[in-house]
């Protein structure tokens, strides 16, 4: 129990200093080390394994879809960055440029991909002819490059990984679907996969991607009431297709341009995870990309046959779970807090008097809840027990969204709630930019998260200039 | 009929060109792209796809060994990589170079990681305290970066994706035999995987890796007789854990330095799969890493039936294998040579007269042989069909590299073989390096391969200088 304490203990609380405690929990769960490049981490072993498990899973998803994968270079030469004039503006300022190749200087400078719209539409330009060739849905997971000038683990880095979707279709129409099915499936991965309830809709004009004509976004509210952008879809109309001369020839064979989207998501999804689960014994994994799922802990490991049935045990759960035995000389109560620290979703404990009943203890890690259960219905128990957790971590998570979520109808009641409350804001607005601008700057900061997609009339008027609204917009401080 | 031959001629000869046959493969069966970046190539699906199957592959049988992933930043600063005086000799050269990032110049300049060993010695520095910790056995998937002046796509890339294993030991030994278990790991992964031979042994003083104690090697033969590095494996003694400082408390409770590994392969291997086994209608990829398994062909499509039991045989066939269906408006001879030039194992061609006998025809890609088949053991013949290809591919791939091995006793016998021709060449040598200078000067490019681990007794004195020999050694030239 003295160990246990000690663990606990060297974690700050996250209700005092949040920020602390999510450094901490990053540290300490040994996700990721800072390297000597500022802003560019190491992704260690755990940190890496919830990668990995992630984007197998997302990646299933893409590829039910019809979506394949590429990798398109990790070099943007300039003059190819500037053939769109919002998206070099937009990615001009974070660009990291190699300029020395080979010990000699090169005649044109080379941009670190901070996205690759440009190199896809390079490549498509070369193998888009007719009609018969789209839609064309490639997708490339890899690492991209913002030079950023305050960095945070998972939340801002200068190198971060992602993956990035490029597709190219016949007509509007098909490319809008598109750009809303990977919305979707965004949605979808969230909630079933990371447990993680989100609000979704449209950004406003000011907040989309530069170059796109629509971004949609997926936005998640961390445990603080603070928004991350999870995720986001452009559509992109035929913007890009012209400035790249990309043609094909269509059914009328006559010459179009094709339409086209991308959506990308990023290791901030980790963040993600720490921030709406955990609490302040460490991280709370979702059980489906958990690089543990069960950790099995002897007790009184030397008393005999202990060992071995634990051993028995990871036999028949490995099968069916990613399960770890730890059969380590540190005492049970490190044990149990050092997996806390780490998030597993459940612990099984087994020691001389539970073999004697032929029983074990199930101890969940996000209620602690002890279940004392047969060992013959193990499995049964274990793969129930996971698909509560996942249910019960949404349902807190939705919870605390909704309670921290508050309807503005008032300029006063908004800059009150920005400033005191957090959370998200509910509230009309009119359609102008300046309106956000106002807004986020009397507040410290709220801006516009998105548009949903089914708006509710909250007033007439725009809580900032009190003209017509146009739109019900969610608001609110972001990562 | 016209179709397919027409595809057939579009490909140069593989015994007339060898080299411009290899690049209309690449072309032709839509593996790679250019991009504008010289030497940078985009992936395209099915090129990536065979890399997706390869590092399934790999990642099983590494972590199999207790090796874990994880991801390290892209960028050394130059103080961090010349901490080794060797290494940094070794790629300082070819080394890519950041010097701007976000409008400012950098204070010190950033190098695209050309491979890793420093990043991972910062970060065991960090993580290493006692031999509880040891040994640490990470790998990482990434691209690396090699400022090339001459490039071929698979074979030599500015940008290309390996992955890169860095491991740390109580003791040298420890780190010796994992240098070998990996070297192992590659030669059955060739082997059972790419049913590629090849021979495997170290590599002289002149060639080893810059900064290492002993580099091992496989070298496969392409079907030219010129070899390629096909995976390497090195021992780096404690020589970057004493320039980086990297120290742990023994049993003993006193300091030492651990000792060190790493081990790479790249998407050279497609390269390889190429250049072993295509032929002069294109591809011929093995079973375990194609993209596409089996391709169904529906014949006379139009007619009743023939598309739904088509459809009937995807469903079952695909519960098993990968799989494609191709019902496209194209002539069934264009959809054969397609699938050939993309090395697809096995063809499976259904027709109406084929349904009213209850069978299929199965054709090998290699063989060009057709079974008929009762579609009730379909999945059983296709299995079948599928090792027996693997099989068949890797005694062809021998059966060349051994006839293409030939022994020189003397130096008339090492420069004509080496001159005229190719392949390997067994012959001993005394030790010196400045032989091999001479022997790689006189033979336009053959270079020491490796000495094998069983090394054969052809003579008494070197083959070069007639001075005692010390070793026998694969000679060849290479990719």
């Amino acid at each position: 129990m003295a160990d246990n304490k000690k663990m606990v203990e060297a974690i700050t609380s996250r209700d005092e200093d949040f920020a602390k405690w999510y450094t901490d929990i990053v540290k300490k769960a040994e996700l990721v080390d800072y390297s000597s490049v500022k802003g560019c981490m190491v992704f260690r072993p755990y940190g890496y394994a919830i990668w990995e498990n992630i984007q197998a899973d997302m990646d299933r998803r893409f590829k039910e879809t019809g979506v394949e994968n590429v990798y398109m270079p990790m070099f943007i030469p300039e003059s190819l960055l500037q053939k769109e004039k919002d998206h070099v503006e937009g990615f001009a300022p974070e660009c990291a440029w190699v300029t020395i190749g080979g010990q000699e200087k090169l005649n044109e400078r080379l941009c670190v991909r901070p996205t690759s719209e440009t190199l896809f539409c390079e490549h498509y330009k070369k193998v888009i002819e007719t009609y018969r060739d789209l839609p064309k849905l490639y997708n490339q997971w890899c690492s991209v490059v913002r030079w950023e000038k305050t960095t945070r683990p998972f939340l801002r880095n200068s190198e971060f990984l992602w993956q990035e979707g490029h597709t190219m279709h016949e007509t509007a129409e098909e490319a809008q679907e598109e750009t809303l099915r990977m919305l979707k499936v965004y949605e979808d991965f969230y909630r079933d996969t990371l447990a993680i309830p989100a609000v979704v809709g449209k950004k406003t004009e000011k907040e989309k991607f530069a170059g796109a004509e629509a971004t949609y976004t997926i936005e998640p509210m961390m445990h603080n009431g603070v928004a991350l952008q999870g995720g986001t879809s452009h559509y992109f109309g035929d913007g890009f297709a012209k400035n790249f001369d990309i043609k094909f020839q269509g059914r009328d064979n006559k010459l179009h341009y094709p339409h086209q989207t991308s959506w990308g998501a990023s290791t901030r999804m980790i963040g993600a995870i720490i921030m709406v689960h955990g609490d302040d014994d460490g991280l709370i994994l979702p059980p489906k990309v958990s690089p543990v799922q069960v950790a099995i802990i002897p007790i009184a490991m030397h008393k005999k046959g202990v060992l071995e049935k634990a051993g028995e045990l990871k036999e028949r759960l490995q099968k069916q779970f990613r399960v770890k035995l730890d059969d380590s000389d540190h005492a049970p109560g490190w044990k149990f807090s050092e997996y806390e620290m780490k998030g597993v979703p459940v612990r099984v404990e087994i020691g001389p008097k539970d073999i004697e009943n032929g029983q074990c203890v199930i101890v969940r890690r996000d209620t602690r809840e002890k279940i004392f259960t047969p060992l013959e219905n193990l499995e049964e128990t274990v793969k129930k027990t996971l698909e509560e957790i996942h249910n019960d971590m949404y349902d807190r998570a939705l919870k605390n969204m909704q309670e921290k979520t508050h309807v503005a109808t008032t300029y006063e009641q908004f800059v009150e709630l920005g400033k005191e409350q957090g959370g998200f804001i509910k509230a009309m607005w009119c359609g102008d930019s300046e309106c956000e601008e106002k807004l986020k700057e009397v507040t410290g900061g709220v801006k516009s998260r998105c548009i949903p997609f089914e708006e509710e009339h909250l007033a007439d008027t725009c809580v900032c200039c009190q003209k017509k609204a146009k739109h019900m917009v969610y608001w609110g401080k972001q990562y």
